[in-house]
């Protein structure tokens, strides 16, 4: 289904045109109040939790692509510091291609999808459950083939997302995974109110990298690529900042972790090569400090994020976060501004985020 | 330790200077011999291989950064298909920045380190073994920190590699790992021996593509970025070939599986931003070729490479590559043109790829 006829079972034929950027834009924006919708959820998720604990299927398996992938980066973080459990993005080709028969009990897939439609997903999740594995769906379609196939499923609650490059689903697939990884530790009361509270820091914090971003994209207008660093929980963040550069600006944005960039991809660095950096106020800022020094020394222009933005040094611009209520939440805060890059970015190059070619809403490409 | 320092220690003063790139390009010479040297200690392999199943330490934890993290790829692919057990690449800043504590009893660690001085990875294997998983380390430096903390060393015998971009260690990576995986599943003799056909495979590939390398890279003399696409055991290959690049070349050259390429990054193409799709005769063929597709679509020059590279519609070059004994053990084959390519276009853009700026053959940072 191409982005055009998805939109098309959603909206009445002869809308008016809108301007290149809104929906993305509007989408952005809808982020906080698409968590507070998540939160209603709680119930769903607290009894996915007690029917983990009850299997004991403790190794999690996390499946997605694109911004879903992404996500189940964050979620590794999630579940290996709130129960203590190691969660891994599980290989697709694997079970799906190569046929591999891995023993899955005692494992928990958590199959992410926005449309819930994604092939090799949906194929992945049939074998795991046939393999032992407790399977959980989490997509904002509910009737997706997808949550049929699954033993449970969550609800991201997204609402309609029309732009094809995702912005609010991904940030609720972030809180999902965290808040499940919270209610199987016993959290879960705890950290939905840290996520009221950041749905709160966040609205305020739209409009006002908003206020700002423009004068920033500029100077990067006839920048054809870029790294994105960040470590730790914050690598889902650099993962998810480069792909809607990749998917909107025409940037070959590649995501690093601040060690990863160290090993190899520093030599690739001049002063035609942006370093955007995610820095937070956690134990890898360290990390983050020491690669950005090294970026510097090669000659790379700074733009620094995140909580700790001031912090790195020598930065060329700096668009700080407020501290969430649990530095875990963090990168719900830190993807906003990269969010918005893109967005501001692709419209200095006059490119419309809303629709960039050659994708559409709904991939069904193995 | 810089690289000048460490080839300090082991080439007398005074020694004449050698030509760009020179020792680059005889170590991937050397590969196929280093190869057979690994094959040496297919004893040791076997007995950790018993150790492993006496401790039934089934969840195998990859960690390693740049070259060795790639390796690592394979594994998933080499553990999943042979022994049919759960191999990842374990986050290290889990464990060793956050300070997790994950139980590990059930786990063994594979700690790859060319030098077996990576800080981080010493400490994420100290913490493991407390953390009950079996540690193993896996390198060049059977008298390192990484060897001394371990409860068993695998000696990689690649042999003194000098040129800071790695070529034989990952190739002896690679092997060790699909060798281990072959003995943990009664295979060991039979891979053994397969291995051995690929070493004389690869010393005839290893002129033959020469011969045509230079004439292809000259094409790209002006190529900024680059997408380099693989799909299962082939992933591995993909983010090396990438790494060499950006190390050498100092191109933006981004790994992407053959299904993340349709999930957005698409969009970023163009004719300027040639796509290194690596195809090889197995179960992922279908989805690397649907994804040259789709590049061909959006006006990228395709160069092909891998045992299918032929079946790559529409490539602009082909670097087609035997096929081997096993489909595992095609990713050895399929790294060479890679490798030869990025040193024909580091040299064709008149940088030295012994000798990238910015990098040392010992990574210390963070």
């Amino acid at each position: 289904v191409s982005s055009a006829e998805a939109r098309a079972e959603s909206e009445p034929p002869g809308r008016p045109a809108v301007e290149a950027g809104s929906r993305f834009l509007a989408e952005i924006g809808e982020q906080p109040a698409a968590l507070l919708r998540l939160l209603e959820q709680r119930a769903a998720f607290e009894r996915v939790a007690e029917e983990i604990l009850a299997r004991r299927a403790t190794t999690i398996r996390m499946v997605g692509h694109g911004s879903s992938d992404n996500a189940a980066s964050y979620g590794v973080y999630a579940f290996g510091l709130l129960p203590g459990w190691t969660a891994l993005r599980d290989s697709i080709s694997l079970t799906v291609y190569y046929g591999a028969e891995l023993d899955m009990t005692g494992s928990t897939v958590l199959a992410l999808s926005q449309s819930g439609r994604t092939p090799d997903v949906v194929d992945y999740l049939e074998r795991a459950r046939r393999s032992g594995a407790f399977t959980v769906a989490i997509t904002n379609d509910t009737e997706s083939a997808l949550a049929a196939a699954a033993d449970a499923v969550l609800s991201l609650e997204a609402g309609p997302e029309q732009a094809v490059a995702a912005t609010k689903t991904y940030t609720n697939q972030v809180a999902a995974l965290g808040l499940l990884a919270a209610h199987t530790a016993g959290l879960g009361a705890r950290f939905t109110e840290e996520l009221r509270v950041v749905a709160e820091i966040m609205a305020g914090l739209v409009p006002a990298v908003l206020e700002r971003i423009t004068n920033v994209a500029v100077s990067f207008s006839f920048a054809g690529r870029m790294f994105v660093i960040g470590r730790g929980a914050e690598f889902a963040t650099a993962r998810e900042v480069a792909l809607k550069l990749l998917e909107t600006c025409r940037v070959a944005a590649e995501p690093l972790t601040a060690t990863d960039l160290a090993h190899g991809p520093v030599a690739a660095l001049d002063a035609l090569f942006p370093v955007w950096a995610i820095a937070s106020d956690d134990e890898t800022l360290p990390a983050v400090l020491e690669a950005t020094a090294r970026a510097r020394e090669a000659g790379a222009t700074i733009i620094a994020s995140g909580s700790a933005a001031d912090a790195v040094v020598g930065a060329a611009y700096t668009l700080p976060v407020p501290v969430p209520p649990t530095p875990l939440l963090s990168p719900l805060l830190s993807v906003v501004p990269g969010q918005l890059f893109a967005w501001a970015l692709a419209r200095t190059k006059g490119l419309d985020p809303d629709e960039p070619r050659g994708l559409s809403k709904v991939t069904l490409a193995r």
